[in-house]
């Protein structure tokens, strides 16, 4: 499959940020983007963007405020055609602060809502597009949201010049029909926007969601390297890589960066197919018992968490 | 998604025997015997019927013959509708005896073949058919073969009685749309045929594409423990019965025995998403490169082991 038009996003810092608090070193992230770099990957995600009076710097490392003076030192010295991008939290905007676009080394702006915060995702976009940047929305936990608000939120959107709108599979439920449905959904309400898709490997089915939405024309595919990311972490950006036959693909520096870290660092840090998030997969919720649950003796209790969560559903 | 046709076999000791020489203790399979009764699955395979001349007995565990006798002491006192099945390899048949089914706990065959072999297939169809088995004949390989020969093939299946023609995806190269062409092309050249499904997860895609099959009418699936199987492994059973809305799946005993005997069989046997399955995958190829350098030093060495897979294309 070989369309010119589509791009791909590695969200390996950002979204994989989520299991260690953002504590990459700088010499992994200097790594990552060197390989996606070489490979030809359109964007690399540094990191979230987030107030450090909400999110405190004793809490966190560099990649959960993403200075620009901070990524300027990774991509130093390095040749790329990378774009680079940050995501913000529509409803986690305080002090943050932004430079115009061409005073930063950043391209691309994506802002993570729930349909509840539209309003101010379209205020922070307004803000950081007047400023020079790309911009996405990115539609979190869409499996959710209640039909209704979700068009509402469309046709809201549809209103300003986004350049894209995500779809954001949260909690890893849907599967290739629901894909397709919710595609569809979006392109009748946003004509003329670009759309992309991020999707959560809960039930194995990252890839495969992302492939039937490449199917249906979506543009912009996020991927992670050896998938990882929170829970049951993303879609494989090797496996993206092998499925698209863009010619100025290489997978060869993907491979590399992969057995020199992200090998070790499975060791440290957890993620991919475990049961307790196949559970809330499959159940269409949000993955914090999955995740309080691993954190206890309790973490392979696999039959005795599916009756507590099917009990609480009553 | 229901559909009461749908039946799902469970292949974890035979398609797991891969990995083990096919060493599982009495205990592990006594318990996933009952498991999968209490779970409401339709069919356990318990391994092959292989020839002790060709696999001498000092190199393989019990199943790898499947003696009816041998199976008669796991499933005894335990309450069950789980049908019975052993698979035979139609290219490696030569002393193997079956005895009548009414004198066997085995309820079906099935018959792996690839399509060169398929006249050595129906033989042995014809064979245990006689003996009033239930049958399939499972077309391995099937991303790697000649098409009009495997029109063929069909052709001659479609003129025996066999009750099941599976699709077996055994390098895991598919994706959606060549599965929707495949099972068409089974569909048009076997009318009136039961069509199964047995994936390979080396993409990811083996959950994904057991559901495109079944939205595409097949009504045999295949799935194991957790995915156990060689190299990549299966789809997992615990995903295809979360996606079944079958009322009468029990989930629970399943996720028992995972928890219990398949959590720490993983510290001694590998399977799963692992690069160099990948690269076979991604590539249709046989997974045999990828097993004999999981074996050695290189074993994480993935730039270097798809550059050799790619010159050795040449």
């Amino acid at each position: 499959m070989y369309r010119e038009e589509i791009k791909v996003l590695d969200c390996t810092i950002r979204d994989g940020g989520l299991i260690n608090n953002h504590y990459f070193t700088d010499d992994f992230v200097r790594a990552v983007y060197k390989a996606l770099s070489e490979a030809g990957i359109d964007y690399m995600e540094m990191g979230y963007r987030s107030s450090r009076k909400y999110a405190p710097p004793a809490e966190y490392g560099a990649w959960k405020y993403c200075d620009d003076e901070k990524i300027r030192e990774i991509i130093d010295g390095i040749e790329s055609d990378v774009k680079l991008s940050i995501m913000v939290d529509a409803h986690r905007v305080l002090e943050q602060e932004f430079a115009p676009v061409d005073q930063s080394p950043i391209d691309m702006i994506r802002i993570a809502t729930y349909v509840k915060d539209i309003d101010k995702a379209i205020a922070l976009y307004e803000r950081v597009h007047d400023l020079g940047y790309e911009t996405t929305i990115n539609i979190m936990a869409i499996s959710t949201e209640n039909e209704f608000d979700l068009v509402e939120a469309l046709h809201q959107i549809a209103k300003t010049q986004v350049g894209t709108v995500y779809i954001v599979d949260s909690f890893g439920y849907f599967f290739s029909e629901q894909i397709h449905y919710i595609v569809e959904l979006f392109q009748k309400h946003l004509p003329g926007k670009r759309l992309g898709i991020h999707c959560h490997n809960n039930q194995q089915l990252a890839f495969a969601n992302t492939i039937e939405a490449i199917r249906k024309d979506c543009n912009l595919v996020d991927g992670s390297l050896f998938g990882i990311g929170r829970g049951a972490g993303n879609c494989a950006l090797e496996l993206i890589m092998g499925f698209l036959k863009n010619p100025k693909f290489n997978i060869e520096p993907v491979l590399k960066v992969i057995q020199d870290y992200m090998i070790p660092m499975r060791n440290e840090l957890e993620w991919g197919y475990i049961i307790p998030y196949m559970i809330t997969g499959m159940l269409n919720r949000h993955p914090r018992s999955a995740i309080a649950v691993r954190d206890t003796e309790n973490r392979d209790k696999y039959a005795e968490f599916y009756n507590e969560i099917c009990n609480h559903m009553d």
